[in-house]
């Protein structure tokens, strides 16, 4: 029994309205030993009104050391054990440029490589070809005709683009192609399974034709394919939760995790303004809404202390319009760690606060990695954050008598 | 491997006593934020004595945000895994009005309804008839006859009364007759699978003869029948701790519980200090004692904090008496918290100590919730406080060498 065998019988309906805001990669490491973290050196005094009357602690994202790319981050985030649902990478590309897997479906990651006369490959990455000349390239792939089975290609960003295979019969188990050399061709696609055998001739055919339409580029004249996987299968939002949620995100990426879990993808905002500007928009509409901001972990990525410090306090400054709504609950947390110290993910907590009638208040003053230790919550696995939220929103019974 | 897989084969006996005293629904909430909970306005020098000798912490009586009845609550406190032991509806219903079921044994909660004279429900719950008019109506449906099956009745509160069917290749997988309807009767009492046809045929003569002994009512001239369930099969303390354990409890549903877990019923107390004085009376018998305080909780659900302030100074000023027997561990919790700003069950976390010779004394100097954050227990789930009673007791040997 898990915790959605909980939730599905438990949850009920009222009017309240939950916000989570995500502040990417927001957990972080000081500079230097007993200096404050990011979070810390930032001004964030809304955020430390919150956690004055709000109740906070930290959050695990999977296990501790462990470090979760986004996908498993946001799973658990959204309530979704990461362990039990996995996305393959393929599933994760096309999600996050935006395409609707259907069951059945097999997305694969390509990228654009440079062959040589012989088909030896020179260059992994087409010499990181930009986006402006690889999009159109991708486009023409489109017409690659595959017998029985219908093609779908998307150009990503720079060398790399999402293939989709949609058709009877395809399994998803497929070795990947690119060889992680230069001087050797690409592998053949290959099958691990009596149930993928379809699934890499029709790649092969892809590849074949695919080539055929490049052959007049003089870099960007081949290709190499990872990670194939079918669309993960994930019981939706309203199901579990009997919510009905909205995404307000910024990239692809994380609207197309939202929309996995069954939540409504709603406006294009380019920015923290107009997601909020949306959120208001939609307040009447949703019950639920997960608000994405990109830049703490971009940042933290980069290795820039101060740029992650400014981009916490341009999150801090568009908390008040959110408190505005008067939420029922108000939860600001991340899907990991990215202190620019290691420029990556990491395993450490996450700072994480609830703020609501009834959560419960501890002593913290302010919101940061050091104060979070002492909160009311503890230390908890994030994909426990959802049965919380619900709670707080009155939105789940008594479970037994 | 669960945690019994442990504790039944590291278990060892000795001479120490153990004592859990559970304030039903202890944890609790600010009237206004930043105020103090029902636990910290009230005056508790014994228990912050305790605290200041023990260590603490909070419980998770079965996963964060999940509020959970007193049946879950009180096997998780006994270190049964709440998801994994579940108390059908009737067997929880027959066990809080003192019925010992027998394996085999299938109990059904009933409501008398009133039918008009097409046998249609009127009123589901008979008008919510009086408990002095209900009792003897519920005992005068123990004269129905039933071939080969001993029949049991037993009456609750009001409306309500529990039935027992004692017999041979009896399942518990029978719908409810309960419509949740006015303008239609009763549903048949249908099996789910076919180990249950013969209980599904029993339930039908069982009303049918009971509407005939009904006949001169005007009001409670019906019955529906739910929550069909055998005994929960669930080790033994005995096996699973190796502990002969004691249950002082003034409510049946805490007898029912604690029998279910192989506790004996100790003495027939009516308050606190009757409770105290079979403690001290059975102190050489048991090696274990679970002692239930239920006014916490009621105080909690009618919404009265000051009561329930009252209700924890009561509790606190028997803890001497405890102390006095020397117990090698003294535990205090509760099964969940009833803040009576809720008026409900919660899933706040709940305040535990635990006190012992060895129990790694933390820097709490109170007994509450907030103290309770900065405790050495940490935040831990209720399942696991058995094991720790025992460890604290000396009466576990090392897993693996």
């Amino acid at each position: 029994m898990d915790t959605h065998d909980l939730t599905r019988t438990l949850h009920t309906k009222n009017e309240s309205k939950i916000v989570m805001l995500v502040a990417d990669g927001l957990g972080g490491l000081p500079q230097h030993p007993g200096g404050p973290t990011e979070l810390e050196a930032a001004s964030t005094p809304q955020l430390d009104a919150l956690a004055k009357q709000g109740v906070s602690g930290r959050s695990i994202p999977v296990l501790p050391g462990i470090s979760p790319g986004s996908g498993p981050g946001h799973l658990a985030l959204f309530g979704y054990d990461p362990l039990q649902y996995q996305i393959g990478r393929g599933a994760l590309e096309a999600t996050g440029v935006g395409l609707e897997l259907k069951q059945g479906d097999i997305a694969v990651r390509c990228n654009f490589c440079t062959l040589d006369s012989q088909g030896r490959i020179t260059d992994r990455r087409a010499g990181r070809i930009a986006t402006e000349r690889s999009g159109p390239l991708a486009r023409r792939l489109r017409d690659v005709s595959l017998p029985g089975v219908e093609l779908i290609v998307e150009p990503v960003k720079e060398h790399r683009f999402v293939v989709v295979f949609r058709g009877e019969g395809l399994g998803g188990n497929v070795e990947d192609t690119d060889p992680q050399a230069t001087g050797v061709p690409p592998l053949e696609p290959a099958a691990r399974d009596e149930a993928s055998r379809k699934t890499a001739e029709i790649a092969r055919q892809f590849e074949a034709g695919a080539r055929k339409l490049l052959a007049d580029q003089n870099s960007a004249n081949g290709l190499t394919m990872r990670g194939f996987a079918g669309r993960p299968e994930l019981p939706s939002f309203g199901r579990v939760y009997g919510l009905k949620a909205a995404a307000i995100a910024v990239y692809p990426m994380y609207k197309g995790l939202a929309q996995l879990v069954g939540m409504e993808i709603v406006g294009s905002p380019q920015n923290l303004d107009e997601q909020i500007e949306i959120l208001r928009a939609s307040w009447e509409d949703y019950d639920f809404f997960f608000l994405h901001f990109k830049y703490t972990d971009s940042t933290g990525e980069d290795g820039d202390f101060d740029a992650k410090v400014k981009r916490i306090e341009e999150f801090d400054a568009a908390v008040p319009a959110v408190v505005e709504l008067a939420p029922d609950v108000l939860i600001v947390t991340g899907d990991h760690s990215t202190p620019s110290m290691l420029r990556s993910h990491s395993w450490h907590p996450v700072p994480t606060l609830i703020v609501s009638r009834v959560c419960r208040t501890d002593r913290c003053q302010s919101f940061g990695e050091s104060d979070c230790v002492l909160g009311g919550l503890g230390q908890f696995e994030a994909k426990h954050l959802m049965t919380l939220a619900l709670a707080n929103a009155g939105r789940l019974s008594k479970f037994g008598a």
